[in-house]
């Protein structure tokens, strides 16, 4: 008989999702060390860091075909993939980055970063500040979308990449792909911006500073020094992200999903016993997950760079001033059920790339799935303007 | 010269709003105690309780001009006028309450309780179990909006009140409006339900379960019996307050009335300092105060009565069956930016009314005050379709 084990027989008989035609299959993150000092927009010197990153596709003799993906608010360099055949999720962005997928890694060599003062591998308040040995915490500098632009485009130069293909992304991924375009408008022929806004409103602000609230509240926060003190405020970054859950879903959407089902207990019992209904424990048990995996002080960072975002506010507040320095095509999506992040945000942006005289292309895509729309699979219009936009796109060979 | 106290001579010159010709005046709540058992819905019985609540105008000969204010979530008995002159706000609803305001106590006797469970006086888990010498805490019994119309119609026996004139209420306090037209539909004429809603949606509960979760995610919540322990978990309630805060106000009337505005800081002092938006210490504020003020628990008991009514549960979950049972005339009120309990809802409780044949006025105010909106004053529509539909209630002399 055979000594292969007995896990590597299942794994011939029922295929991993990573050896489909589609997907790209099994990647490993790579990583990159900057030594030279980088001037923050906070006025911080950030004196070396790590850029951790992903590339799926390969990069073209003129390089030519390089797509630079920017990731939201919790995202990480690993956009697509798996990083083993244990793995039970790929990539955040899978559903559509992959061979045959809108962004076609047959034609296009595909990076993303993960962002400083993140923490899924770069610099970060997670990472050790190597003047003090210890955990940078709070003491990390904060983030704007400008700085990341800078660090991509510092990754960009070392990978010889002068100019991309197109740099896209959804959300606060959207803002860095915009802001790209007013900071390097001779390095990008294409900007794709997927349910984002030129600055938040008010209430985003208030979401967003609930959720700090709700991890500062913890006592395990220690002001943000929890890694030194080898704790973690789990709790407050799982009340925090059940926030951000909500509102990154539609009502409807919830409502299809979970009604008003019950989990457990019921109505007619006649005991004094809680009703638990489908979305408490659902939202329990992802705020639960998220806050063992992620960073909270990267989450404040995030959200912070979020709410700073102000597209136009060096260019007079006028977002249409701001736009004429661009020199790339847009494509600009937006969903119907997305209100955090809503498409009247999106007309905000199209109608300032009009008046700035720009080559836009827009579409509002009717979809229940609420601000997290852009990154569900199985939405035909969402997938077919996406898939022939990129096509489109010419690649010197 | 005088021995008048400067005080006086102050009230003098300057009159308290309490004076003025639209307003209650000065009250003072009344307490009543309950020696009869009652049956909850839960199973639970309550052997005794308190119910405090507050009055304005007089009963007439007939008692025929009762009304009965059913107060929302984070309410009270307290809805119009002031306790003292030393008060700078009056009741919740003092808008709205008041000789020739839209409840005109010229004409009607008005009713207010503090709902057993609240924690404003009448019996809630922040009062002593006489069982155990000890605070409630989390051992008082689960509420369910019937329980408080039962309670409130006991309340009307011991006035003597056979028959409300009306039972009006907001939000909550429309559910149990709606739900006294069922219980005992032969004891008002009309029923007025503002922003309200036949059940929540899976949102809204994901919203409510959000709040509790930041209340229990503070270590001074002791699993409910902090009063035991002698403290408050002030941070979470603080947080849960926030979260509900956001979701009360409209995204637009927060643009107009916040904005982008900084309180503290400049985005291009470039310095690596906190900017702060005005809508963060607006809601920090509001947090802060009501965690001072209000019983988490309580919190808690509201909320889950919010998620656990469902007024077709028992009539095999058809709306328009249940409304079969009511006598009463109805008004129905929605405010256009209000996206806890949108228009939508209060259309599908207009149209069950329809479907049962019921007798039905129904309007959707344009406002900009989200849920909130009920509550704001100088809302000219509003104000005028109340004011119209209260003043044609007859009252037999």
């Amino acid at each position: 008989m055979s000594t292969v084990p007995t896990s590597s027989i299942q794994k011939n008989t029922h295929a991993h999702p990573a050896d489909a035609s589609d997907n790209v299959g099994i990647v490993t993150p790579k990583s990159m060390t900057f030594d030279t000092p980088l001037a923050l927009a906070s006025g911080d010197v950030l004196e070396n860091y790590d850029l951790t990153y992903e590339t799926y596709g390969t990069l073209n003799a003129n390089k030519s075909n390089a797509i630079l993906i920017c990731h939201a608010l919790s995202g990480s360099h690993h956009a697509a993939g798996y990083h083993s055949y244990n793995d039970k999720k790929p990539g955040w962005w899978d559903n559509y980055i992959g061979p045959g997928k809108p962004i076609d890694t047959r034609r296009f060599f595909v990076i993303c970063p993960n962002n400083i003062g993140g923490c899924d591998g770069s610099t970060g308040p997670a990472s050790i500040n190597p003047k003090t040995g210890k955990y940078w915490g709070q003491t990390f500098p904060h983030m704007r979308v400008r700085d990341w632009v800078h660090t991509q485009a510092r990754l960009a130069d070392t990978l010889g990449v002068t100019t991309w293909a197109a740099v896209i992304g959804a959300s606060l991924g959207g803002m860095q792909a915009m802001r790209w375009a007013l900071e390097y408008p001779d390095r990008l022929r294409h900007c794709v911006v997927i349910a984002s806004a030129m600055n938040l409103t008010a209430q985003n602000i208030a979401f967003n500073e609930t959720a700090r609230q709700a991890i500062q509240a913890d006592p395990d926060f220690h002001e943000g020094d929890y890694l030194n003190q080898q704790t973690l405020p789990k709790k407050g970054l799982s009340v925090a992200r059940m926030v951000g859950h909500i509102t990154y879903l539609s009502d409807d959407g919830m409502g299809e999903k979970f009604g008003r089902e019950l989990r457990s207990g019921s109505f007619t019992q006649g005991e004094n016993e809680l009703v638990e209904f489908q979305i408490e424990s659902y939202l329990r048990y992802q705020g639960k997950k998220f806050s063992q995996t992620f960073d909270a002080n990267t989450y404040i960072l995030m959200t912070r760079a979020l709410d700073y975002f102000d597209l136009a506010r060096e260019y007079n507040g006028s977002p249409a001033e701001a736009f004429k320095h661009a020199q790339c095509q847009f494509l600009v999506l937006s969903f119907t059920s997305d209100w955090r992040f809503s498409p009247e945000r999106s007309h905000e942006i199209v109608s300032s790339l009009i008046r700035a005289d720009k080559d836009v292309t827009y579409a509002q895509i009717d979809s229940a799935f609420g601000h997290d729309a852009f990154l569900v699979a199985n939405q035909e219009r969402y997938r077919a303007l996406f898939n022939t936009y990129m096509q489109n796109i010419e690649i010197a060979p």
